[in-house]
């Protein structure tokens, strides 16, 4: 690509010294005579175009980062289609990070702040350690947190109220007459499985229903596991007549463990999943899902970074998302049934 | 926050003149003993851990972009999703652009490589204009095209082959016994339009079937548009066996419209979509489809940009990456049906 142009360059094009030049770009005083040359010498060379020598005079990259633990999960894909419009229109560009749900890498973006090659960073972390805290209290660059942080940590965070969507979820079943309600859930070491499941046996007691622990198994957020999760259930629980699904793919699983043991969606058995994926509306039945609002939270996100970013120091702020349950096929009303398709 | 180490204090820390603060910074020689101060009250300031430091003096970033139409296209993610992972293990973060299906977005990205802020792009150009080759003659950075270009375009090139897989498909449905196989296709005056249409006329010569224009019906390339054109198509030929899809969202729009109308699939009327999305494995039945690869042309495309960043001047490369084949239900052998699911 050739050699640029460099501050020795421009000193030399515009016949001042390389001191000149260098308080010129770094904004400071400078006689309105060097300055114009400077400027001039530096437009004919291309420079005053480099990203690079813009980033040295005002110490903006107009770069910012987000930062997930996975490019695939559509949770995260539908943050990253709200952010990215928001940031653009902005005049910001997006640096993307996949962690791979490696808490070192998520603490590594975060130590890269100190080089400066973005604004600010929205992140998701998988959890909060106090290796995030830590990193947080120090940040070289505004950082908006997706997820739950502590109180009084120094960073704008963005919420989901997963508990309120458990709570609309069983509400719905419990209008629609189901009284044998099954959870499954993922790992209950995991945030959204640990709150996910103490929302669900509080939103029982909430319908006056009892917490009974054979309804509920646990399997992992992903189509396969909670299909098998789901088989066990089945098995122990013969006369469950809904299944509350800690997210989309545990409810596709679902679907097709109940088809394969010709229990009717939503005759037999309601199910619920959550996340509101583009999954839910392309499955069949379609999947009645809980939003829990990821296109709002990344807007969020993005908005607050750009907020800090125009007006610097201020109280951090706290917004949290409410969720909405998204009624379709597989909790509608029985007895309306359409035309079957078959399938081999 | 604050004032960053400028040239002018590791010229003061580093008791040298600024002239030579920018020769060492720019590697150019230097004096052993005076590159050794200047580095290390560059260090001292934190200058050396700055990326814009980093980039003026090696003139790397560090960074590639993706420029793609929309980051909410499942063809596009695919591709992303194996991006991201080549190029952060050879230390290169992504900055994602999305362009809109606006030309003259991508034209500015590719203008933009003059600021430097990449150290090479990878783009899924919509259409291949003569501003885009114009650009990419003069490029400042190395590109990477998915998609076609012209020959004799001096960039590497990455390509699908819709023809072989349009092909691919209608051997499928032709091995199966069906005979009157409707076209259901996007517009024709789009690229990918007009390659499958002129593709399922190939392919059906090639099978001994006659073409017939009454089994082609043109859509759009989403799910509502492409169900009105199956509707339409079903009322126009009611005797036809099986649908090639353009893409996977037709093809769902094409199960809703079939089980509307009592049509069972595959046994009355078998379905292929294209792209073989993740909606085809969640749809049920699940969608047989054509895959283009997007995956393995991502891949391909971040490999060839990684090769030209480390070997610099080279002719450029063209590599097609082949379609391939997923079969699912929605082209099972009929008579072998799962237990059915209901929907109200």
């Amino acid at each position: 690509m050739g050699q640029g142009p460099t501050i020795t360059t421009i000193a030399q094009r515009a016949g001042v010294s390389i001191a000149s030049v260098s308080r010129v770009l770094n904004g400071l005083p400078t006689r309105q005579e060097t300055e114009r040359k400077v400027l001039a010498a530096a437009e004919e060379l291309g420079y005053v175009r480099n990203a690079v020598a813009r980033s040295l005079k005002s110490r903006r990259t107009h770069q910012v980062a987000f930062a997930m633990a996975d490019v695939g999960n559509p949770a995260y894909l539908a943050m990253l289609r709200e952010i990215q419009p928001v940031l653009k229109a902005a005049g910001y560009r997006l640096v993307l990070h996949s962690t791979d749900a490696v808490v070192a890498d998520e603490i590594e973006v975060l130590h890269s702040l100190g080089e400066r090659y973005v604004d600010g960073l929205i992140m998701v972390p998988l959890r909060v350690t106090e290796a995030h805290l830590a990193m947080l209290a120090s940040a070289r660059a505004p950082v908006v947190i997706i997820g739950s942080v502590p109180e009084g940590t120094p960073v704008d965070n963005v919420r989901a109220d997963s508990r309120t969507g458990v709570r609309l979820a069983l509400d719905h079943l419990h209008a629609l007459g189901r009284r044998r309600i099954g959870l499954v859930n993922g790992p209950l070491d995991t945030v959204p499985g640990a709150a996910r499941g103490a929302a669900y046996r509080e939103a029982l007691g909430a319908l006056g229903l009892p917490y009974d622990e054979e309804l509920v198994e646990i399997g992992d957020f992903y189509r396969a596991e909670g299909g098998r999760a789901v088989a066990t259930l089945l098995d122990r629980v013969p006369d469950l007549d809904a299944l509350m699904c800690a997210n989309d793919l545990i409810a596709l699983g679902a679907l097709d463990v109940l088809r394969a043991a010709g229990r009717r969606v939503p005759r037999d058995v309601a199910v619920v999943g959550m996340d509101d994926t583009d999954l839910a509306a392309a499955s069949w039945p379609s999947l009645s899902s809980v939003s829990l609002g990821s296109a709002e939270r990344g807007r969020a996100a993005a908005e607050l970074l750009l907020d800090r970013l125009r007006h610097g120091e201020r109280e951090p702020r706290l917004v949290t998302v409410p969720p909405h349950l998204v009624v379709r096929a597989s909790t509608g009303r029985a007895g309306a049934e359409e035309p079957r398709g078959d399938a081999p």
